[in-house]
């Protein structure tokens, strides 16, 4: 059994190193996998987007633990779903909204809130709910324990609101970044259909006006959108950083013209 | 068999992949944990406090190596200790002293110095023993050979001694910042006990008064005392930095006032 | 089955996470192993010296792969490499140079051009290769395919020359800086034999003359030679960092004399 692990606790403590004895010595044959603990500190909403986009990339069964946890020890709930065929296991704190966006419908989702004090590490803390909650009860939900066990079924989660498109007022639409990646990618909440045949993004006193299939395709320098892996528009320099040569982070706003926009 | 990595070697350099490389190919079987790879470069008494907060979560007979190790190379001795039914493999050179001083007794110590050459790589660098003696001796371990085979059993291991809290001559105490973890919480080395029912810290011109359960009771920006994770009273700010709005940092000095002293 | 990963995505998003998912989905009792994902954005020689210097560590049958990838989407063909019982998945963009100049002879390579789309996830994007077409194929060799059945047989891969000495003019040679470790170890591509009895090499305005056994018989802040455990003469600084002291980078050029030369 797979159990993924996200968390903003970074690799210079040994907070992660910690979760992972815990859930092996409750469930010594999972096989743990890091998706990133270099989420932003106290950023839920990073890490929401972070874990939808990857959870899917893993075959069904896979449970995964979504610890920023800015109110541990605070009485917001530790709770536990079943998403497509996926588990998680995270605070009730808006972390898994857009997985639960991410489900079909509604009844795609089956939440429980996690109340079983018997799965917990025998004394709790609070301020490692990583180390005393969450890593154990997924490391029993790895040896077979049923999602029923581990408290109430609720349908009251948490569930922020994704970053929408919206209408500029100029016939085209204002965009958001949903986050910058390593590389610089400025990864938007744009999809492909989104842009039309002809588009014209303004970025740093310049016109971004190509969709290209790939970044060896761009000019030296330019800036370009494409489809990234994502799914979503980023924007990109070839072996450069978008995000330098823009200015834009994460949250800012991008304003599309689309259509005939380009008279 | 568990066996888990803390090293000062960074996750850039492909050092720690390597020692990985090496345990697989004796020990097949081994779960590999990182406890952490970011100890400062050659920061021995660090990487000591780190694992011995971290190694009672891992079960029982978990192999633990640790490679802080500015001495490699010189004949500073390679050891392998059993403490509470965890196996330690390391340089001699103090970064067990936690793990030693948690050992319930003295008699709680099995301690042998690594001669036995058949179980390094056939060539041993002066430059990475992590590589050529504590690894493939951990993998040993990890298949089943017994602690004795390694060499003779000693007991004048290095152990430093341990920051202690001492009177302050104002009928309270000087405490000693044992880290700065990565949201900034200040570890100190002072146990929830030692503050009684009323203390006073001076940090950065203002007075620590409040023992708090969770950082979603503190005020906005407000340090305050909190029982930490490793079960030490640390310093911190709610979604903020306690080592950046104090000026604390690690090895710093704190007073603390404790009993009537609020006069 | 053990498969190893380096790239240039860094640990911040959940690449290296999603293609151990992807990997894990078709083969799931693979051992992961990373090597680094810190290989400097788009460096592609930095990740070949890393890969050559490591895979020698793996047990024979170790599935390397290898993304460090700035042409992903373009027709740079992705290949898969037996060489000296190991095997190679990575981008034809001279990231395996270091490890085809490894072998012992030009027969000692068999390389495949990977285009056995059956093979790819079922939509391939243009930007994550990685995810799309390396993690799975490595995956179906990890389960026992053929190497053969990736595509067809390739003998014109691409293949990089290597930084060589080169004379002087001064009786000695010019050597090259291949990488700076972590500690500011400067790794050179010079050999122990290269140095001979006596040699001097200028550094920032002082001689290094000294072949140390070991860091700790050095003088407090003294550059010395050492060998490096990658088999190479590293210029190092007992718990310093003979980079920062030396201003030597990656690439640098460092003029050596030998044998009478210091008259």
């Amino acid at each position: 059994m797979i159990i993924t692990l996200t968390t903003d606790f970074g690799l210079t403590d040994p907070f992660v190193g910690i979760m992972k004895g815990v859930i092996l010595g409750i469930a010594p044959g999972a096989r743990l996998v890091d998706l990133t603990h270099d989420v932003p500190s106290y950023d839920v909403s990073e890490a929401a987007f972070i874990v939808e986009r990857a959870y899917r990339y893993f075959p069904s069964g896979t449970i995964h633990v979504v610890v920023v946890d800015p109110g541990v020890g605070s009485p917001r709930r530790p709770i536990a779903a079943a998403v497509n065929e996926h588990v998680f296991v995270a605070p009730d704190n808006g972390v898994l909204s857009w997985v639960f966006h991410s489900a079909a419908e509604a009844s795609g989702v089956s939440a429980y809130h996690i109340t079983n004090t018997g799965l917990f590490k025998p004394v709790v803390s609070n301020t490692f709910h990583g180390r005393d909650i969450f890593a154990p009860v997924a490391a029993h939900l790895a040896c077979g324990l049923r999602l029923e066990s581990v408290g109430p079924r609720i349908d009251d989660c948490r569930k922020e609101a994704l970053p929408q498109l919206r209408p500029s007022g100029k016939g085209g639409f204002i965009a958001t970044v949903l986050r910058v990646d390593k590389f610089g990618n400025v990864i938007t909440n744009i999809l492909p259909e989104d842009l039309g045949g002809q588009f014209s993004i303004r970025v740093a006193g310049t016109e971004v006006r190509r969709l290209l299939p790939s970044y060896a395709e761009a000019k030296p320098g330019e800036v370009f959108a494409i489809e990234g892996s994502t799914g979503y528009i980023e924007l990109s320099v070839n072996e450069g950083s978008a995000a330098e040569r823009s200015g834009l982070g994460r949250r800012a706003e991008i304003e599309v013209e689309t259509g005939g926009a380009n008279h």
